[in-house]
């Protein structure tokens, strides 16, 4: 369960993360020493990934309280680092988590509590995602494809955005590694290109796979070339509503309209019971240069006149009405069961048969 | 109705365009002399768009012709102008309006006969163009948006697609000039980016307008930011069904399940019966290099690794059932009211009066 890459490495107290802004062309560590460098290597999405945000939170509150760890410290090194980035709940969730485990302690222990619990929160992810994989690897097993098994994914949900495994690839590198001939479609996902992250880590471990354009997602399906789809998750309302990457609800739709699976894989810290449903969830905007950052006809990139109005919102909300099913460390919740009951167990306009835990 | 910019010019018999590769950065224009180089200004997209292509072609057959102009010189020429580019099925339909047009004269008197029949296809296409524009125009009326209309397209139906006015954009220009408050969004479309072609349009024309990434598309329709979608078209089958800029389907499933009227603006050459259905419309795989060619995370235009694999369907198929209307010169197309017909003459799941000609 221990055979994964991550995205940090923790040596003698030091925490070293992969710097993925460089990533796929090149492998750069950045060393953390201090709560506001790992506040800015969250806002710069040098780290990024629902679950890896929250566990790089954790650090950064561990390394606050080596400066200041009275009450007062903690609250505000608590909403510094809560306020890199809002969409993703896991780092709220990490971030409670922590301070409620160090309050009980006297300020001079709080900033190595607060270490082990992160490093806490690192192993029990890394085990979450394991989990995860394997259920996804139950609902890949039971899709009816003959062959090859072709699945989409958007966005990066691998080892890279978690501490290890990932959430949506990992059923996918579980799958390859039980010898089941699966080929990955890898959404390029602009603004910022994370499917590129995607490609790299599939690479890595040999599971054959193609980049396209975002866009190339429904031509796919009406091709008849995706058996299901499988997206991660940063943050999951009470009634199943799911932010994630902006673009994701394109592909529910599509895949819905086809009667393609499409599945989301995250652990249950990124379910927030406190979102009614998705229109509590606070939807990130990010500075509009990374739209305006384009590729020019002749393949250059190109900056477009920064008075050039743009629109950027990081993430999308997904109806729980379009999603099969969500798969948790706990088991696979069968989303479409409430909606329209049948009596062989499968989901309305869904091709799986769904397995409960 | 002739006030409108053209991507083409023609000066005593010489032909002139404007290289939408170096746009919106720079304008330059690129004389054409022979046919190889109408050709290769097609292949290499210097210029795109259904109309304007028919229109280059068929200029691109009278250059031909000027070099030899028996029925064997006539026939190669029509052939290879037509393997330029396959999906759209206008260019198919000039090559095969001017042959017919010559083929009666005897060859002496083919170059100029073709000419001026490619002259006679620029006319009417734009006069079709304004035509579209004033159907499409009637249809914004129409909608119950309330203050400011949100439009959304994708890729480029504009002036620069055609030989003046655009399919999609014709009727915003309109809508424009006749004082309604019309704001655009502009989907960027890759991997060619053809919507910066689209906000230099717009800009020009000072029509307000916000460019997105692709994938931005549901979540504003979400937020109920989206009135209506519009775009243009590549080949419609007998059926309605629809081939467009890949992308167009994502975002005609996502106005479908919002309720949002999704039209079809493009002229009758467009329209290609002898295809029942989008499944028989050839889909062109364009160069891989095209979604190669990114942005890194850091803002910089980096190139993938050439082995890495990549998948890069120029166009998609949008089905006529989630189409509210297709508009041509003619006159408006219900595509809605076959299929559950409603006493008060909307479409289901769609949410403008549909008006017929």
């Amino acid at each position: 369960m221990h055979d994964t890459p991550s995205p940090l490495r923790v040596d003698d107290g030091v925490l070293h993360i992969l710097d993925q802004t460089h990533l796929p062309f090149s492998e750069q560590e950045v060393r953390i020493d201090t709560a506001a460098q790992a506040a800015h290597t969250i806002a710069s999405m040098q780290v990024r990934g629902a679950p890896l945000i929250g566990a790089i939170g954790a650090f950064g509150l561990a390394l606050a309280l080596r400066e200041a760890a009275d009450d007062a410290a903690l609250d505000a090194a608590v909403r510094m680092l809560g306020a890199t980035r809002p969409t993703a709940v896991n780092l709220a969730w990490a971030l409670d988590r922590v301070a409620a485990s160090v309050r009980p302690c006297p300020p001079p222990e709080r900033a190595h509590r607060a270490w082990q619990e992160a490093l806490a929160i690192c192993h029990e992810d890394r085990a979450a995602n394991h989990a995860i994989g394997s259920h996804v690897l139950g609902l890949v097993r039971a899709l009816p494809a003959s062959g090859r098994i072709r699945l989409m994914t958007h966005c990066n949900a691998g080892w890279l955005a978690t501490t290890g495994w990932g959430t949506a690839l990992s059923g996918i590198y579980l799958a390859h590694r039980a010898g089941l001939d699966v080929h990955v479609w890898v959404s390029e996902t602009r603004p910022r290109n994370q499917g590129l992250l995607t490609a790299w880590e599939l690479e890595r471990a040999g599971v054959p796979h193609t980049v396209i354009a975002d866009n190339a997602a429904a031509q796919l399906m009406y091709e008849g070339a995706v058996d299901a789809v499988v997206i991660g998750a940063d943050r999951i309302a009470a009634n199943g509503d799911t932010a994630n990457k902006v673009g994701s609800c394109l592909k529910a739709f599509a895949a819905r309209a086809h009667g393609i699976p499409f599945w989301v894989a995250a652990p249950w810290s990124t379910i927030d019971l406190g979102c009614a449903d998705g229109a509590a969830i606070p939807i990130e905007q990010r500075d509009g240069d990374e739209v305006r950052v384009v590729r020019g006809m002749t393949g250059d990139a190109r900056l477009l006149d920064a008075q050039r109005a743009v629109h950027n919102p990081a993430f999308d909300i997904t109806p729980a009405t379009l999603i099969s099913a969500i798969v948790t460390e706990s088991g696979v919740i069968d989303c479409q069961a409430g909606q329209t009951p049948r009596s062989d167990g499968r989901g309305p306009n869904s091709a799986e048969p769904i397995h409960r835990s």
